[in-house]
């Protein structure tokens, strides 16, 4: 063959596969979506169009990858936990990594219009990806703590922030200068006080960030009742697994669904009521 | 903190850094997309504004990204070479990686309308992303030279495949068993004697890929010449690497610019005449 | 500095830190063991002195590394397990398996007069070590299970296939040819019938393999009666785990010692009698 | 079998091949060496039996693995070059920085009493390896530029330190006292000044480190005027690599020797009269 005296710069890709049996996150992050939510008129401190779009492109995701069992995302970051047994891509790291990005970056860009349908993207916005182990159910928990407490932080200050600025007619500068060192006490009742807002009433979405769970289509849903509860209309947010003909492998399993919900995912409520999330 | 506890988290990424002073190539794959090609429809056996795409996409990435100096596209796959004395993102794989992927399924998701004015994109492409390291300059001419090889094989078995089917009216099956075991000479034949075609006069866009090459940009353009006698149109190929005021660091960098050409790789010339491209 | 500008060398040491958390087990082979038993005149099926010899230099190993909770030695190879909240050289993954496996080599050779007295070492055994890590409890448990089901495996089969040799005066080749497709109850029955061996009464150091396990020093030994019931001379054994000045760390650590045992380490029993082991 | 169920164990041991055609250094390092020396009474500032002891147990591991082409040690470290093209176990990292290790290790020990008849071993000594991997000859030229720099500095360092305190009297606190802050010309002065000694006519065993190289065997040896200049005995450290019957690939390459050197290996004349260390 014509390229075969070439052929051998193939052994120079060398394997990568990662540890078996091991929970596997996949994070993403906007790449410099600060500039990017300026360029486009992000409304702040949360522009519920973006969000929307970020929760969109995690459930084509999530319909795409079976494998991925649940899903939180704020902000310009959405994290993925596959299943500890997954062997998707006999679990290649970069095969995983950048195939999983490139898909949710393609849907980001495709449904673009459906949620900005009056502000034309002005150039292509990127994101990264990475993969991290987890050994243990408690990592996973915790995992997901994290990121949920971040959400938490970051809101309750911009909520504030904003308020100071475009209620309080505050520069940027000065509102940065009015929180420094403030308590998330303190931040409550600035809220309050200055501006009638009771944190614990602004929308769970931007409190409690998106959490999409994928659950077994049972006969009756016995979750309608719980997705009504968290506030969640099911019509928009649920995303049935179309079971498409070119897979042939997930004809025998079950048909699932996915839910976005905005709940509490560091109490044990969340967990107890999934055990198989961590199942396996 | 309140997401102190469970910060410890993040004590599970580890670091992947690349070998140092090693040259860098990313090589770009389309998933699926013998799928994708069929629903929308592209021309066999080579679709023109696809691969136009493809070369617009992989141009936004070299004006985004200044650490590649080279790039070769065939099919629904590109090559590129990284400096490897690169230090972006600190030579941080997955990083790298991803985001290249990453902005580069956005372009082209981003540019499509342009090339496919009339076909919608039915659902979003993706791209798996894989990075190889090289230690020597022989092992990247050999690396190109296997890819360029690569598209020869490809087109000429594809041009007279579709010949064969579309002039010759025979099934896929039958084009493919007249096809079993002949060797490059007699596919020439066949294209000739049965079609008329003489193979060595088809586009030099689908018998040798598509290179780009990042250029200084020098007062006076010597390169033009060069770029004629590729039968390249210098205006629409040529996209100057817009001076980006975010970017600060390139300030005092020469100016460049990308070229696109469709010319033999692997012989010595074009990298005679390229010595900057291995130079570091 | 003189060497200054030759320092930047230093960047190509690539990091390699192990995922936290997670069990390490560490295992030795000897190199070329089969031509080094050959030379030093190892006696066929098993030779008591050689064996002692890797459980010597394994319990050397266990004192100079507290964080190895547990071994298990067969023939010419040792696994240990390091708790999986080790942080011995920050996880390095090649300094801890270079240091442990060149630790082990040493003692062996060091110690190689006092169980060869008669037998000078004709040249320097080595040992090959890697490391596995494992996530989950289970699969430590399954790790040993399968090194132990090997132990018994190889055991049986060496142990009929000397006799048929030494005691039944055939070659090698008809000892082979005899076993071949034999099950475990066959063997059985040839040692039984042929040599009168109960196979169920030879050594458990031979059938079980070597168990090391490191434990608490208790005012009054508790595990007395245990150690009596696996046959173990609690004299020879137990190896103290000195305290050394040059260890600060240790000093606050309760004391342990180690104890060797012939046991079973498959069902049960055993674990559930140490939860220490797998705690963390 | 008795173990399959267990077996799937094995999948978690990952692959770890070394990126191909790249130089592969790999260094030891004696483990708490300064405790060791003392333990042994090794005589200050040099003690040319352990320095000695070293060079043999690198020239037995150059013997046993003909991919090493080059060495250089100094003090308690040792640093060996395998050609880039080595395939010693298929480039397996783990397998070769722990084989190697050992094996010098086990060298170390098994010749310790030829060098030290009258000093019982105390305790077995450890190293600690890595592999380092460099892609181009410039890395490797100043990889052991590095190491033989950082010979002079300490051996320079230690040996005004050394007759401060031993001729001149000094505790070893003032001893470094009167070093600080000196540049390599005062302390060229110190020796000279108050010790009478002239630091250029030291042993070039302590000035140089030392260097092992492996040639080929010809006819009539054409380096042996090279070797008296470098003052070197080729009678005791020329070891000739043995013929082993087991080892069959050897057969028909051309038998080589290694020869100990002294020499400066930071100039140009050692590699450009040894060309073939870095051919490949």
């Amino acid at each position: 063959m014509a390229g075969s005296k070439f052929s051998y710069v193939r052994n120079f890709e060398l394997p990568d596969p990662l540890l078996p049996d091991t929970y596997i996150v996949f994070r993403l992050d906007g790449h410099s979506f600060h500039r990017f939510s300026d360029v486009h008129g992000f409304v702040k401190p949360n522009d519920k169009r973006a969000l929307e779009l970020m929760d969109q492109a995690a459930l084509k995701l999530m319909e795409e990858y079976r494998d991925i069992v649940l899903a939180f995302g704020e902000s310009d970051e959405y994290s993925f936990l596959l299943r500890r047994s997954a062997s998707l891509y006999n679990r290649r790291e970069t095969k995983i990594v950048t195939t999983l990005t490139s898909f949710f970056t393609s849907s980001y860009v495709f449904m673009w219009h459906k949620y900005f349908p009056d502000t034309p993207l002005q150039y292509p916005p990127s994101f990264d990806g990475r993969i991290v182990l987890y050994p243990r159910e408690q990592h996973i928990r915790d995992y997901f703590s994290w990121r949920q407490a971040d959400t938490h932080i970051n809101n309750l200050y911009n909520t504030v922030f904003w308020a100071l600025v475009q209620q309080g007619g505050l520069t940027t500068t000065d509102a940065h200068g009015t929180l420094r060192g403030t308590v998330s006490k303190q931040k409550h009742e600035i809220l309050f006080t200055r501006f009638q807002i009771n944190y614990n009433e602004v929308d769970e979405r931007y409190r409690k960030g998106s959490v999409i769970v994928r659950e077994e289509v049972r006969p009756t849903s016995s979750r309608a009742s719980i997705d009504a509860v968290t506030g969640e209309n099911a019509e928009e947010s649920t995303v049935p697994d179309r079971l498409q003909p070119k897979k042939k492998k997930s004809k025998d399993k079950a048909p699932t669904q996915m839910t976005l919900l905005h709940c509490d995912i560091i109490k044990d409520d969340f967990w107890i009521a999934r055990p198989e999330i961590l199942a396996g």
